[in-house]
């Protein structure tokens, strides 16, 4: 039997619909290359209503994919909207990609428009010759001024804007896909995961909570995480549902200049990777942050000392995060439970360098890799990572199969390894492909990485594993020393001799200038593995 | 195009099965006849499996529909949860109905087991000679003496429970229904509302915004509300979802007896009917509760001296909620923005006496009745207020259309007149239907009318509301007699007595020599409402 209840779609015209109705007088702070421009939501549903009449105008097919090459600004939160909400497809493009790479994905998605900052068209122009599906190039003046490029296909915002398209039930059906980002987290080709309505709907609602943002209208939250990453971590959908201002950096994304933007704009919340943050601590003495109160972390693991160093300079320790752009992306929020409340705070701080906990929606288990049984929430066993839900991916952008990711029970495999405590928190011990194994015995490179990170003088570590004549594997670590400081390799394997047993020290270390990242900002391990292939073990 | 996200049901197995993973320990504790008890959250998810298990062993049908009648217990948030995770209908009955009213609701939903609380079977077992669609009869024991029933289909709990059922996948749409309420708010019979798995997935998901209920695991809850009202305004499910414990009152609803339980369990959240916190005011001084968050109240109107007599004495004024049964109940809850912070008191308290925003999931408009034409948001004009959104009835259960109530494009008419500010604060005005709300159960004047019209010296009868202190309204009764009779007040009173409830019975009588009349021939109740505005009730 089923229900009486009206059949009433999770759409983000909904969202959209709330924000314009309840919190038409919020506002979304733009930092452009000249200046600041401040509109409010009222502004944003008509901004978002014009870029759906400019993709019927052009005649974007019904169901077309839209890029978006943008800084994160209002226009590109006027995109998040106004794409889907005309049943369109928005495919947010990586600005950091290798020219193949974002090629390929423009390609692969066959988007039929593009809308790009003026500012970022020297480096769009040269993947343009190669973007051969794309029909049309918008570009959103932002003060920059960089040249139009001399194509047929490049329009100008301001010559092409005018009417506001009708969204009203244009999106019927929940499970419409609504978004597209291409995740470059697993090997071979970027693979697009392909978001809806429904999906982008939930996910937003749940950064609601306590337990998760606890995002409401007063807030101003100021996304750093670039708009290309995973829906920017749901905060410019999330923000416009709960009627949370938005602050949005543009292309000043120094730690400065976005601390600049945090006092000004009494940003209450934000959201970024480690290196954001780390790079910010320096700077934070002095600083008028008293409206501050989550500073959300996520895209790798935050190091207990960066998060306590935090803490005691003003007095708020770093929200770590866990996701996937499989994952829409929040997978974890590690925020305190009431039964820790009688910790110490070097014990809190244990806690909140783990992910954390799932919200509503997040399902997870771990699953002992060979016999493919659950194991326990018991903070010791570790096994793969599973995680199921309505934000979870089931399938990448067309391929025929689910493939191996999505194994057959409708969990997601996310090849991470992880253990998972009582209470739920889960703690990433490895990516199934980054553990070093030694003569048998698993070592962990993150908690090696944690470990080296420990010391005072060190900015940052990467441990990978290299070939070994006797033990098959062992772990290698490169670090990243802090101005000024200095650290030779036997003070500091004396330092870790005292934190970690003797078979899982680093047999060799090598000190650089700086990690190489992905283009998402993750230290990049395969680089690292690259320039060392050819490095030889001491005996 | 669909988005590629897994086909992942909103049921309330996945709250139940949250729960039982993340929340283990978190706790339910019930005032019983006799004392306490206390169970977690692992218990309960044991117990509503055994519920599960003994409606399998009974052969109650696959979709049948299981009714209780029972106290706010941790017995009753097990069959929340049991039923309808077995596919099953829950339905919620309500213990203060006139006994022809709940068997027609019995008979109209085809109860096939009813479980009843052991301090109530004295008041059930009235019912049951007259319910002939039940089968079985489960009594939960609650350290009552009251005697057993000699009736065959009568069965205690301890000698029926036993298995656990399993659950998983049981409800694979999640559009199935999952429990039924039937609402008196209306006039004829009683109206069964269906609500779905969805819909109560959602609805339960709203109440952790900060702008609602702001539910999280560090809350402690006590619903005053009955669970047969509106799935208790959602708390039950929405703490089980959050982490949130349960201090369950039972049979215990003095005021003095609500605040003991709030004092010892350290309630941070509440939610009840004006006539609660009304009865609760002059016991509020010096009793111990510091952790106490937030005050809800529905159910009628909560009149601003009373918010501000509790801010007054404890610090913390009354959230005023308004929902329908219709609504899951939730419409609207009444938080301060963020933009009204620099009001003074005194008008805050002005904000405070309105019915509030909706959350997301809820939209609202207001239409002028004559032209259907929808009313601009400007805090004067009135007009009917509509309401639509995923947790909200499309149609009553076993009608064969949706009725004058439910409008041909989608949107609930509430009978209920309103204003709506320019932020979004919903004011209600009137009602376009006829009834009287006591205490939070609703009276309706049609059928005391007709009662009173049945008397054969009585030629016209209207009832209207007037303000009452502790009970909010009351219905007051005028009266036109045939020419040439006589009848007193006592004698009409006495003469109702034997066929309305004596809670329904009107507080008053004035006779006049015509009821005034409209344009158009009806009662003019407009005008008796002017005339008797400043009429004292007698005590």
């Amino acid at each position: 039997m089923l229900g009486l209840m009206q059949d009433f779609p999770l759409t983000i015209e909904a969202i959209l619909r709330r924000s314009e109705r309840i919190f038409s007088s919020k506002t979304i702070t733009t930092q452009t290359v000249t200046g600041q421009e401040r509109i409010t939501f009222a502004a944003l549903a008509i901004r978002a209503r014009q870029v759906g009449a400019v993709l019927d105008s052009l005649g974007v097919s019904a169901d077309g994919r839209v890029g978006s090459f943008g800084w994160n600004t209002a226009n590109h939160i006027a995109l998040y909207f106004g794409v889907p909400c005309t049943g369109r497809v928005l495919h947010t493009l990586n600005i950091r990609l290798f020219p193949e790479q974002l090629a390929y994905t423009v390609t692969h998605a066959e988007d039929e428009a593009v809308f790009v900052d003026r500012s970022l068209l020297p480096l769009f122009a040269q993947y343009l010759p190669q973007l051969s599906t794309v029909k049309h190039v918008i570009v959103f003046d932002d003060g920059s001024p960089a040249p139009l490029p001399d194509d047929p296909r490049v329009l100008r915002w301001e010559d092409v804007v005018g009417d506001q398209a009708d969204f009203t039930g244009r999106v019927r059906d929940e499970n419409t896909a609504a978004a597209i980002c291409y995740t470059t987290g697993t090997t071979g080709n970027p693979k697009g995961v392909l978001y809806s309505h429904r999906s982008t709907y939930l996910h937003s609602l749940i950064l609601q909570a306590p337990a998760t943002f606890a995002l409401s209208e007063v807030d101003t939250a100021l996304p750093v995480v670039p708009m290309f990453h995973a829906m920017a971590w749901g905060l410019p959908y999330a923000c416009v549902m709960a009627g949370a201002n938005l602050a949005m950096p543009g292309p000043g994304m120094t730690p400065a200049a976005l601390l600049d933007v945090m006092e000004r704009e009494r940003v209450t919340i934000t959201a970024g990777v480690p290196t954001i943050w780390m790079g910010m601590l320096p700077l934070l003495e002095g600083r008028e942050l008293p409206h501050l109160r989550r500073v959300i972390c996520g895209g790798s693991a935050v190091p207990k000392s960066l998060s306590e160093a935090w803490r005691t300079t003003i007095g708020l320790p770093i929200t770590q995060a866990w996701g996937m752009t499989e994952l829409s992306p929040l997978g974890t929020v590690c925020t305190l439970r009431s039964e820790l409340a009688d910790l110490s705070e070097d014990e809190k701080a244990d806690v909140r360098s783990t992910a954390g906990l799932p919200p509503m929606g997040v399902e997870m288990r771990i699953i002992d890799p060979e016999t493919r049984e659950e194991l326990p929430w018991d903070n010791e066993a570790t096994g793969e990572l599973e995680t199921r839900g309505p934000w979870i991916a089931r399938q990448y952008y067309r391929t025929d199969e689910p493939g191996e990711q999505f194994s057959a029970d409708g969990w997601l495999r996310t090849g991470d390894v992880a253990a998972i405590s009582g209470l739920g928190y889960m703690r990433l011990v490895n990516r199934t492909k980054d553990l070093v194994k030694s003569g048998g015995e698993w070592i962990s490179s993150v908690d090696l990485e944690n470990e080296i990170m420990g010391h005072p003088a060190v900015a940052e570590a990467a441990v990978i594993a290299l070939p070994h004549p006797r033990w098959m594997e062992r772990p290698f670590a490169c670090v990243v020393l802090k101005q000024g400081e200095s650290l030779s390799k036997d003070e500091l394997l004396s330092f870790l001799a005292e934190r970690v047993e003797r078979w899982g020290l680093p047999d060799d270390v090598a000190f650089l200038d700086e990690i190489p990242k992905t283009s998402v900002g993750k230290f990049s391990k395969k680089t690292l593995r690259e320039k060392f292939a050819d490095r030889q073990l001491p005996d």
